[in-house]
């Protein structure tokens, strides 16, 4: 009775909040097909638990030599795929690189198999078939027949466990795995050494310790089951331990409960009757198996899964609903889900106590913030971390926390990089903490140190050792003999030292402003007048002969071409402009880009990108281009960034599988989306200024954490009327084509008439 | 000057409390050649810090077969080798088997090598020769001339940080090697993680993470130089990390602060005047970096080498001056240095703020005692345990707490078999916990909750997967087919149930004490009254066929054979005599084990045992038969128990590097010689009676945690007069050749009078 009680009233708490039921546009299943990167599992926002299918388990190599399929599960789930090979607690959403994966759980029936078997044959191992008509992804819960063994799975999770529930048909011989050595971006080292202790007959701690992107990585867990199994067992598949005293002491392969080793798959045998559910609680820590335990404790009490689905679904429709829009069916599946994929990232990395592991590998006790990991810098400081400063303004102000913490903790004194689980992947360019950094400054978002904050950024945009700095420091740009990304380093370096300045500027450090400004002018020193082109320079300051500017290949730049990057100053739009020719000449080369036809051949040699993800010669699916829609406003030509926006919007996200043109990257796809659809972007992140493009929306309220609410009207909307008539902020016409910050933070409306026909 | 005068009073102290210099006679040397598998370097009394010189890097297999020669070195040293190839911080004392090593720290000059090179050409790499002539080991100091690059060597700790102070020669390429991937009992899957951060250019921290002999075993460290380096470097000598974000940023070879990997060594470089000094301090912790920091500063505050080596050698001379004995200037020599090595096991295992890493591989504090570890149980329960619970009360009471903290944590519900640094090696039989506790519980030195205690062993001792103890509960004995020690696991399960016994009968136990004492018994069903040995029996209950009282190998039997295993019920004497025919029978047996001729075979296939280490076919260098020699007394001959004790005393103890007989085994040897040479001996610890011998000293006085004292007079002693005539307890006749652990707890004095026959 007691259950039932607690779970009317949770029911009735969703609904009393008289929020909308926005969760129903969410797709998670958006992104999973071709190059979106996502995953279809159960998570909460920020959750520090990712509980998801991998549909298959891939080697980094195979007989020694790289396997590019790799590349394709970077999230565990393709949904080309026919079969699941289980569901694991750890999942990066929409990166380029994969890792994690920790924690393989699989039920199975009949005779045991520890193996996970193959796609062709699923029956020679674990895995299973299934169905996409068997499959429901929502947020907060996933759910999929394996049919192999005719078992339903369904899974929720809280901020730090994972919830299994398990529907088995009658049987003697049901089985749930626990495969401590499947893995994400699996390779023969990577596994290091995995720890599991079997507590009692149905709790089991542990820990996995791994050398993968993130070098030395520790997951620590604590799983219970709602029901006691009656065996259990394991195998030890790289058994090179040379003393021995163990094996000849016990049987350890059954019912021996201190297990270690570098690859262990484990079994928990239960005898079911027809229908009967088996739940399992599955919590994380990077701390310890006690704080994993305390989490599980703290965050589910008791078994019962429709309530802690229905805190997930309430938690994720509370995030959801700080923006209620208006717009066709699509658009807000596009929209919420765009949102429910931006809450994803970055992930919540302290325990219930507070307690994580620093980057130092020592653990520490984050005092009055939560501690963030998951931070893919070179994406998301464009504009994830822009739009969390309007609508979760509290926790970027932990994100940045974060990042000072990571400064603090790090020998190298830098900030992140990547910020990943504890560890640097150092994977990108530029130093863009600093920009986040300066984005929450400048939009008084962070309530910590300033100066402190300041202290990181220089020493940071300082270290000389780092990626061609010190060339940088002293001539101005890298020489291309010293750097294969030798143009992107200079450009985003000279981006994130005008984010320095911008902060020096407030905090009124004329020096330092006054040294990052003119290191934030470094841009001009790889532009060559003669060909209009950011081109790589040799060290004797001629230009390097060789030059393609469509080749993402050997030309200085890092995922992109010259074309894309040569657009890369967005802190000094009218200088760019000014060097290339005037306003006209920029718009017609911008109207070139979004138009040219890339020849085949470019896709066969260029990394993380496909023609999905292109408009034109416009890289939409890779982020070095993602504001230059934008540069038609300063080219006086507004109603071109307004159709470019609009086709863009329309072009690389659709409400389906393959929806995403190009990996999510963390949200910055996503995030990218809901600005340019709520009609503004932050083309520079350091400055308190929007530029306006075309709302896709009808409508939106934006309720801000500080009570106001911001709002966007939009009259005459429809896919033909992409063009911005006239657009007025409280009533007053907007000329400039400019949004300030405080405009939104202070609550008002934004009014848009929209027609069919350019305003010129 | 402030520096002077603190020394000046140390100096004072030392001299004031009025304790003789015993140090003087201590000897660490003992023990480094052949059998004894001590190692000569610096530790303080049970410290966790054992800084000691390796003299080969010895791998456990060669060409992917075992390697003999990793037996010889168990502590990293062999006296008869002529180079050191560096110093590191841990080591076992006097074990069978072999691990730790970790952290090995060489001074080095010239071209810098970071190969440890070979012993026939220790220039190959950064290995010294060194010569005994320009070696000293002292209690808590040891120092070594290198001499291939003439680097003076000197070393002192306190209980968790290691103090090196090099003088080098005039030199711009001064190297100091931080090997992190040596070890003792290397092989090539030991080394599982390492961890290390250059903090600044006095300070590094990390960790070493190894499946060795202890399988899941992480030790963190801070090292700390006394000059800044001006260089730095590692290699990484098992670079199999997938993803390489690392190598493409930064160069990790030289002053790159945060390494990691699986195998690294590092190194430091130094400009050197002549003769000038370079110190460091090396702290450890089980827990984290952070502990091992605050270690550090805890114990070692300044740069005065010469401050921490006095204070070592201060807490040496006062743990020695427990006992003042008036003897020999060699029996000196032997019982001080026996004490020495009574005193470095078991190790202090938390830090300066208590906590430690559980056997649970969590981190735990420890609540009102020190926790321990490198308990080495099957040898030091006999009389190791029983020594302290005469000389160390306080110590051993944490030792026992740590004992049930162990069990607290064990997954399997077991006590300690051989506590080995958050681990159990599960190394030799027997569940003797029960025997250190019995022995603390009876005689009124633990504190704890002794029903929890109790309840430790009960649960131990009912193990059934554990070594046989299921048939052995359900039979009386084990099955010689289920097992190839059922013999000797059979005695020693015995003897520990009586020990179980013993706690019941003192806590009112009826039902635990009946059941254990009737499992006690157990020992008689491998009697085999026909042959009057002890011998494997079959499940069907006739005795094997095959059987060779003499033999090492197939018989039953751990590390020993029939002969000395037969005499193993040291609970009860009486009725083993009475089954052996008698007491007149059973004293003919004991003379011919002491004079049988062992045929050179015998050596050849028994495992720890050589002809230094036996006396006719009793077994000296092995444990099992240790109480054997005062079994006379039971068969109403002590003067042969007199004179058997005086010729072991005599023959397996020798105040020179070849001075020990057999593995000291982390004390069991040595505290049997103290025990012996005062003239008394635990035959059955758990019993609170010692069965009395004849001494060595002339005159002994036991200092007591309690304040009182206890003598021991020796009247007319000399190599000759052997033989007891009378024994006096406070001027009381003693007759039964007992004393009991009362009379030695309130003071009184033992006097013995000697003479030079038997007095039967």
């Amino acid at each position: 009775m007691k259950k039932t009680f607690l779970f009317s009233l949770l029911i009735l708490s969703f609904v009393s909040q008289a929020q909308q039921n926005l969760i129903q546009y969410v797709k998670p299943i958006i992104g999973t097909e071709k190059m979106g990167h996502t995953y279809p599992g159960a998570t909460v926002p920020f959750g520090a638990v990712q509980l998801s299918p991998e549909t298959d388990t891939i080697s980094y190599e195979i007989n020694g030599k790289y396997n590019g399929d790799v590349y394709k599960y970077c999230a565990g789930y393709k949904y080309e795929d026919k079969t699941i090979v289980g569901f694991s607690h750890t999942h990066l959403s929409g990166t380029g690189h994969s890792d994690l994966g920790d924690f393989l759980i699989m039920p199975t029936q009949g005779k045991l198999q520890l193996n996970p078997g193959t796609a062709a044959n699923p029956k020679s191992g674990y895995r299973s078939s299934y169905s996409h008509a068997n499959e429901v992804a929502e947020a907060g819960y996933y759910k999929v027949k394996l049919d192999d063994d005719n078992i339903l799975a369904e899974m929720t999770a809280t901020t730090r466990v994972g919830m299994h529930q398990y529907t088995f048909p009658k049987s003697d011989e049901s089985h749930i795995i626990l495969d401590l050595m499947a893995g994400i971006y699996n390779y023969d080292e990577k596994d290091v050494w995995t720890y599991v202790r079997v507590v009692n007959d149905t709790l089991i701690t542990g820990y996995r310790q791994t050398n993968g992107w993130a070098r030395t990585r520790t997951v620590y867990f604590a799983m219970s089951f709602s029901k006691p199994f009656t065996e259990y067992g394991q195998k030890n598949y790289d058994d090179k331990q040379a003393y021995r005293g163990f094996w000849r002491k016990f049987d350890q392969l059954k019912n021996f409960p201190e297990i270690a080793g570098k690859k262990i798959r484990m079994y928990f045998d239960f005898k079911t009757e027809e229908a009967e559910i088996i739940k399992i609680k599955f919590a994380l820590s990077s701390v310890s198996q006690e704080n994993a335990l305390q989490n599980m404790q703290a965050e589910i009490k008791d078994w019962n899964f429709e309530k802690v689905k229905a805190q997930a679904q309430t938690s994720w429709n509370k995030e959801l609903n700080k923006i209620a829009i208006t717009a066709s069916e699509d658009t807000k599946v596009n929209f919420y889900t765009a949102m429910y994929h931006t809450f994803i990232n970055p992930t919540v990395y302290t325990d219930v106590n507070g307690q994580y592991k620093g980057l130092d590998q020592d653990v520490h006790q984050a005092n009055g913030f939560t501690n963030y990991s998951t931070f893919s810098l070179w994406d998301t400081y464009r504009a994830l971390h822009p739009f969390f400063n309007i609508i979760q303004p509290s926790r970027n102000n932990d994100m940045v926390k974060s990042m000072v913490a990571h400064y603090d903790q790090s020998a190298l004194h830098m900030l992140p990089i990547w910020s990943h689980y504890s560890n640097d992947n150092w994977c990108m360019s530029g130093y863009h903490s600093v920009s986040v950094i300066a984005d929450a400054i400048i939009k008084g978002v962070y309530n910590g140190d300033e100066n402190q904050a300041l202290e990181a950024c220089i020493t940071t945009a300082k270290h000389r050792n780092y990626e061609g700095i010190g060339y940088y420091m002293d001539l101005g740009y890298i020489p291309a003999e010293k750097s294969g990304v030798s143009v992107s380093n200079t450009l985003e370096y000279a981006y994130d030292d005008w984010c320095i300045a911008q902060i020096a500027k407030k905090l009124n450090k004329t020096a330092v402003y006054d040294e990052f400004i003119k290191r934030s002018e470094n841009w001009k020193n790889n532009y060559n007048a003669a060909t209009g082109f950011m081109q790589p320079k040799m060290a004797n300051g001629t230009f390097k002969k060789e030059f393609d500017p469509l080749s993402t290949e050997g030309q200085g730049f890092i995922e992109g071409n010259s074309w894309n990057y040569s657009f890369f100053a967005p802190q000094d739009p009218a200088t760019l402009i000014a060097k290339m020719g005037g306003k006209k000449t920029f718009a017609a080369r911008l109207d070139t880009l979004f138009s040219m036809h890339l020849p085949d051949s470019f896709f066969e040699h260029t990394e993380d990108i496909t023609r999905e993800g292109i408009i034109g010669g416009y890289v939409h699916g890779n982020e070095p281009a993602h504001h230059v829609a934008y540069f038609y406003n300063w080219a006086n030509q507004p109603w071109k960034t307004q159709a470019q926006v609009r086709k863009i919007l329309d072009m690389q996200y659709k409400p389906s599988p393959d929806g995403l043109g190009g990996n999510d990257d963390c949200g910055q796809m996503s995030a990218w989306y809901i600005f340019s659809s709520l009609g503004f972007y932050p083309v520079a992140p350091g400055s308190d200024e929007y530029a306006i493009g075309s709302p896709l929306v009808n409508n939106a309220v934006l309720t801000l954490e500080n009570g106001n609410q911001f709002k966007v009207n939009v009259i005459n909307q429809s896919p033909k009327n992409v063009y911005v008539q006239k657009v007025l902020l409280d009533g007053k016409t907007v000329t400039d084509f400019v949004l300030k910050h405080k405009s939104i933070t202070d609550g008002g409306t934004l009014t848009f008439y929209m027609g069919s026909k350019p305003k010129k």
